[in-house]
């Protein structure tokens, strides 16, 4: 056998409590109706952890996230836990919503015995309710209780507004001949209750990363993967991704192998993107959309979002129709560079427009494609040689029975 | 009496042939399947008319829009006739498309004894299939015979689609004791066939308007009407509104008198926007956004687009849930000045969140208000003093349903 370094990345069955040094934990405590599922999830790392993280950017922020910002540049990055509820949204509540997300805070740094501003918080749900606070309180001894390195699970369907699914995620890769894990959950958006469409991931290694990579490599693939999925085009009040790296893998990451850890990063947040989409609300069916031939990355992306939300492109895969004129106009009034005699159009593997004229003919073998619950179209906009990808679902008639019910 | 002069402007029955001195026309030539109602408008000015037309800013441009910009521009703005065809709206239809589209014109040109450039083109109905010119070719000479003073409703009729229902308006005013007349006809997106979601508007007078105060006075109106509404957050590679001014009513339009020329333009414009708004596909309410408290009057308008584009906002307002939340959160994300604490929302009289906390108990009563059929939402960024409104209708699950049938 060889002896030169092999980058093995494996992909496997694990979560945010996978990764060595850390424990989780769900609990019901009462901030959701009853028979409505766990509604409070706490993480924590056996040590002070490395942390970043990334946050909406709606200029309504919550209470959860305006504390955890503060509470990340207090601490310099380092964090012991975070503890996240569902079923309340701590937004748009005033000073009495700021007073509880920092209370959730240092009522949880209390029990694990380090600063409070080692504690993130995050919260999803109904917009404009204050929190239970009192349930919180009452609860928050046991989920510290229940900590074990085999609840991750637990904390995964802890964050779950009305998901589908829960979303777990775990990627190790071996460093120098050291293994390093990332693990991961989040929730997305599956509201029959109107108002829950908050995204929340939260990642975990046990990798040791200094700080400003540690950042920049959330912020790299995040990129990639969490902006890179869109149900609606809705930005909610409450969206976060947190990482810690609490090290105890003892394998410490630098410039040499922070791509390799990206990559780890990248092999978890996918699939919890992907999920995602998967449980959008009404989702019959994950889209793929590739955007080639921009001018730049930055206006492939906005080509491929304007596609992944509009409506009319949405509602067409749902009814299986090979719409192509629909992603031509769209492409058209994106705001972007797009050269019609140079455009082209494929529904999977099937043209339908290409150097300025429609292949009509395919479009029955085209409309059986569609028929698949995952698949692609592309648009070539015949503008330059930058590509991206985005992820989205249909727009089917149960996304406007779930929106529309009503909530008082 | 007095002597001074009374501004007069008032709306009354009427359409596209209302002003002195046109005539119009609606067949059936066999462009749509028999049964789909009329498929080809004629409206004609017994003299040559000024002339100027707002075009669709899509970069997929359809060749009628490109035949009639080279039109304008050759004639000098200068126009005696539109023909336009509903069911197909030859766009992405490459040379042969654009050899349709200079066909009707010169066909329509010889028939009235003029030069085909200045004779306006517009096409409407499914991208990327090809005009059935034969048929055009042989209908047009009826559509000639049938020119009239009161085939202005057959002409309305004739430009739509799936539309429920045609679209026509008219105002006079009186300036300097004599009177003017505007007319307008408009079709909007009523999609059963999907991808006939072209916005046209034609519109006439018998004022006599230089070129420059026309084309001015077009653009202003048009963008608090026709660029005021939103159905979907789609734009077309077809949408065009024209203007013809013939003078027929021996008053000249001068600087003095473009504001009130203006006023007529905006009362013909603004009932066929909202009528089109209210035939969306698959509207049940008419919602007026209006955004104030802005920094500036593009931010405002920015803002007011993103709401009435919103998913979570149709579907609530469709459900006749008032979900304030749902306002704060896309003003939060619109990319526009936006404080939270000075922030209100209020949904018809009802204030439903204000100085930064919520007025839930409100809440029934909004729901009461969101039964009406015609309904306001008011939001104020709390960042300025600009205000801006935009008009559009809920998001139904018969919207899913219309653009989700199978085509091919």
């Amino acid at each position: 056998m060889s002896t030169h370094t092999v980058r093995t990345l494996e992909s496997f069955e694990g979560g945010v409590a996978t990764p060595l040094g850390f424990r989780a934990s769900g609990q019901y405590v009462g901030i959701k109706a009853a028979g409505r599922g766990f509604d409070l999830a706490l993480i924590v790392s056996d040590g002070p952890a490395a942390a970043a993280a990334v946050f909406t950017t709606n200029k309504a922020q919550a209470a959860p996230v305006l504390v955890s910002k503060a509470h990340l540049a207090a601490s310099g990055g380092v964090a012991r836990a975070v503890i996240a509820n569902s079923g309340c949204a701590n937004a748009c509540t005033g000073s009495v919503g700021m007073q509880d997300a920092q209370d959730m805070a240092s009522l949880t740094a209390a029990l694990l015995g380090c600063p409070a501003e080692q504690v993130l918080v995050a919260s999803t749900g109904v917009i404009g309710v204050n929190l239970k606070m009192d349930k919180l309180r009452a609860g928050l001894p046991a989920a510290a209780a229940a900590l074990a390195a085999d609840q991750g699970p637990a904390a995964a369907r802890a964050i779950m507004t009305t998901d589908p699914f829960p979303k777990e995620a775990a990627a190790r890769v071996s460093i120098n001949g050291a293994t390093i894990t990332v693990g991961g959950i989040a929730k997305g958006s599956g509201m029959i209750e109107p108002m829950m469409a908050t995204m929340l991931g939260f990642l975990t290694t046990d990798a040791a990363v200094p700080h400003a990579i540690l950042a920049r490599v959330l912020r790299e693939v995040v990129d990639d993967t969490f902006n890179a999925i869109t149900v609606d085009g809705e930005c909610s009040t409450n969206d976060c991704v947190m990482i810690l790296a609490n090290g105890a893998s003892g394998v410490t990451i630098d410039e040499h192998s922070a791509e390799t850890f990206a990559d780890a990063v990248r092999a978890v947040c996918l699939p919890l993107a992907i999920g995602i989409v998967r449980g959008g609300e009404g989702a019959t069916k994950l889209v793929t959309v590739n955007v080639t031939g921009a001018a730049t990355t930055e206006e492939a992306r906005r080509c491929a979002k304007a596609i992944a939300n509009s409506p009319l492109v949405k509602t067409a895969i749902h009814g299986g129709d090979p719409n192509w004129g629909r992603l031509i106009a769209v492409a058209g009034r994106a705001g972007v560079a797009f050269e019609l005699e140079r455009a082209a159009v494929t529904i999977g593997p099937i043209v339908l427009f290409k150097d300025g004229r429609p292949y009509d003919e395919a479009a029955p073998e085209a409309a059986e494609y569609l028929k698949n619950p995952e698949l692609a179209l592309s648009v070539h906009l015949g503008a330059g040689s930058a590509s991206s990808t985005v992820w989205t679902c249909d727009l089917s008639a149960e996304y406007v029975k779930i929106n529309a019910e009503y909530r008082t």
